[in-house]
């Protein structure tokens, strides 16, 4: 019998809770809580009569420590699933360690305001110390590992597709495709179509952001910065094709380089269409994409606000989205003193995944490995004071968890490399 | 000793008065009049002391008839020079002739709101027995003739560049050049560089509709109609270099196919770079050059109204404008029975026209044929009751002022043809 409490009713956690709702053997009761309590309400009329998993609603504030404990002293859960925004990931774990309950989230720490003066020296601290300035990165939850441990309790970060499953899938590798890892480069390719000119999954800012920051990888125990979408290469996806794909900073080449023994270098290519990068380009060349608010008719008016009113709302985009993502690592390395290269990947289909769950494989392959890690931590497959990425536990029942919930994988051996 | 009443005081007016006041011997009174009378004021006292010629100021809404038939009886002026906006032709040629006074402008009548029911439906016949769908024509000007004739009145209309110049070339080839012209091709290009990603010279909803409006031209006695933008050419510009252009509809091919006798094609090409057209394509894309109000922060906001504010102010790319504008006529035809090619053009320096005038070319272009139109009827050199454009009178000493006045012409033999 366990009990969770989930923080966040956003996209991703509607997936999550359907999926915790398929598998209610293991999700027995589950507690939603968020900001706006009715979403929460919504989602669980909506699931009435179609599980036997009990559902409850909480309203709280993720930003208030105090809020938090109190309701994870009301419910008394036996995993906290933070699927909020990111910027509460530490608000969500000091609630945790002091109530004493495990801790799990899709995505690491950012602080919400990276022009607030104290976190603004800690990045510029990071970035001259590590050598990347992505404005995340997993220090400050690794500050918590100590706290855990002595607790008892376990913290599993970032248990999504990208961070999440890349991970599990290079764990994997290293358990069974390798004797060394020497490359791994992570490919996530979204080749799904809406239909629209312009339009974006989510909110414009991060999008922007995505593109207008320094891409990092690592190589030979040192992380190297590039200006923003400089490298670029073409890669033919399975079951998608030809697509344009740029290096990014990703937050999970920043634990791989640790727990990757001897890696020598690891990337991370995301796809961009032409038309989406001349898009964004255009709108940020005449000023709609400032946060800046500019005067106009006497009122004060954010341009990229007003742009994100005139854009189709994100959440209609889910019907309309056509065609499949591919996501997964390419490996090279040494097994039995050889040369060898594996590539793992999962591809998901957009309209499946929205007739499964009412939304399309964005939110689909970062919610289901959300289920998948709370259920590892549930049924005590992964189970060790302290705080920890996927790729620290064995990969085994997860990667068998993927199969069978959704988000099945293929090995192909010697896959194209990227150059 | 003669006198005008200008009405307008924009950018075109503004280089307009200026070329008068050079013009002193001709133009000994200058009557500036506007709806914000400040405007007039300000150019008034930025020539005090740089000019014989006397001017004054008045306030006017150029819309009320009333208010013009007052204002031309109280300044009693031997011409009308109407530089204000096209919308508010017909109201000013009322009061021409309701006063007994001569009229010009630099282009032709279009109604302000092309979706009111009256003039929608006298569009729409239009466009079904002429054959071109554009949102300006003749025919509401045109229909003054017997009015000014029997007034024994002038009514030149069209005297700017494009209109206006162009047709000048054509009727100076007619005389001049060629016993027949077969084929006109009208290319206007600007070579200029304001040194932003994007801004306009003017209003953004007059750029929208050149870029998405049907493009025609004249062949073989009708109309040929082409979706927007379809027709593409590059050109090798004297002095400014190659560039690409795109077929519009344009108002003097209409006065022109009357005009001159026997042409078999007249086409109209203008430069757009790719980059301006991206930007257009993908600001249309977002909704960002709407004209319907969108809800917003609970206030209704237009779009592409919101974005004027967010461009640079078109005022502020005068000065820092650099390059070349080159518009001209290609002609081909006979001549003493042989097959004979000429291009008449002008090119203009943004600069130039900046130290000269405060306007860059653009303006310049416009506003000078204004003030030589003007001449033309002040000097007695074009006198004929009725309504006219350019190419009806006499071209010679209008080309001979234009040498004068700063907008200097050549004659090229052999040019390289449009396909």
């Amino acid at each position: 019998m366990s009990r969770v409490l989930v923080i966040g009713c956003g996209g991703v956690a509607n997936v999550a809770i359907r999926k915790c709702c398929q598998n209610s053997q293991v999700f027995q009761e589950i507690c939603i809580a968020s900001r706006t309590r009715e979403k929460c309400d919504a989602l669980k009329k909506a699931l009435e009569g179609k599980t036997s998993a009990v559902i409850t609603t909480e309203q709280v504030d993720a930003d208030q420590v105090d809020q938090l404990v109190a309701l994870i002293q009301k419910v008394k859960p036996d995993l906290v699933m933070n699927i909020a925004l990111p910027y509460q990931d530490l608000t969500v774990m000091d609630a945790c360690l002091e109530c004493g309950v495990n801790y799990m989230d899709t995505a690491n720490y950012e602080p919400e305001d990276i022009q607030e003066p104290s976190w603004r020296a800690v990045y510029e601290k990071r970035c001259k110390e590590e050598g990347f300035s992505a404005y995340f990165d997993y220090s400050w939850q690794w500050a918590y590992q100590e706290k855990f441990r002595e607790k008892g309790l376990t913290a599993l970060l970032g248990s999504g597709f990208d961070p999440g499953v890349t991970q599990a899938f290079c764990a994997y590798a290293q358990k069974h495709l390798f004797d060394e890892i020497e490359t791994i480069d992570i490919l996530d390719c979204n080749g799904g179509d809406h239909g629209y000119p312009f339009a974006t999954n989510f909110n414009p800012e991060i999008n922007l952001r995505e593109v207008s920051a320094p891409g990092s990888y690592w190589e030979n125990g040192r992380w190297v910065e590039i200006p923003a979408m400089s490298i670029k290469r073409e890669y033919e996806f399975d079951q998608v094709g030809k697509k344009d794909m740029y290096l990014l900073h990703h937050e999970e080449i920043e634990s791989l380089a640790k727990n990757i023994p001897g890696v020598k270098r690891i990337r991370f290519f995301m796809t961009f269409g032409q038309s989406y990068l001349t898009h964004m380009k255009c709108l940020e060349n005449v000023g709609m994409l400032s946060t800046e608010p500019v005067e106009y008719e006497g009122r004060q008016i954010v341009p990229i606000q007003f742009l994100k009113a005139l854009l189709p709302d994100p959440a209609t985009l889910g019907p309309r989205t056509v065609g499949k993502t591919n996501i997964g690592c390419i490996f090279t390395g040494k097994k039995d003193g050889k040369e060898k290269t594996a590539y793992i990947y999962n591809i998901c289909d957009h309209q499946e995944c929205y007739r499964e769950v009412g939304s399309q494989a964005i939110s689909y392959t970062t919610g289901v490995p959300a289920m998948i890690g709370a259920m590892m931590l549930l049924t005590g497959k992964w189970k060790q004071p302290g705080v920890y990425t996927v790729e620290e536990f064995d990969p085994d029942p997860y990667m068998e968890a993927l199969n069978q919930w959704g988000l099945p994988w293929v090995v192909s051996e010697n896959p194209v490399l990227v150059e």
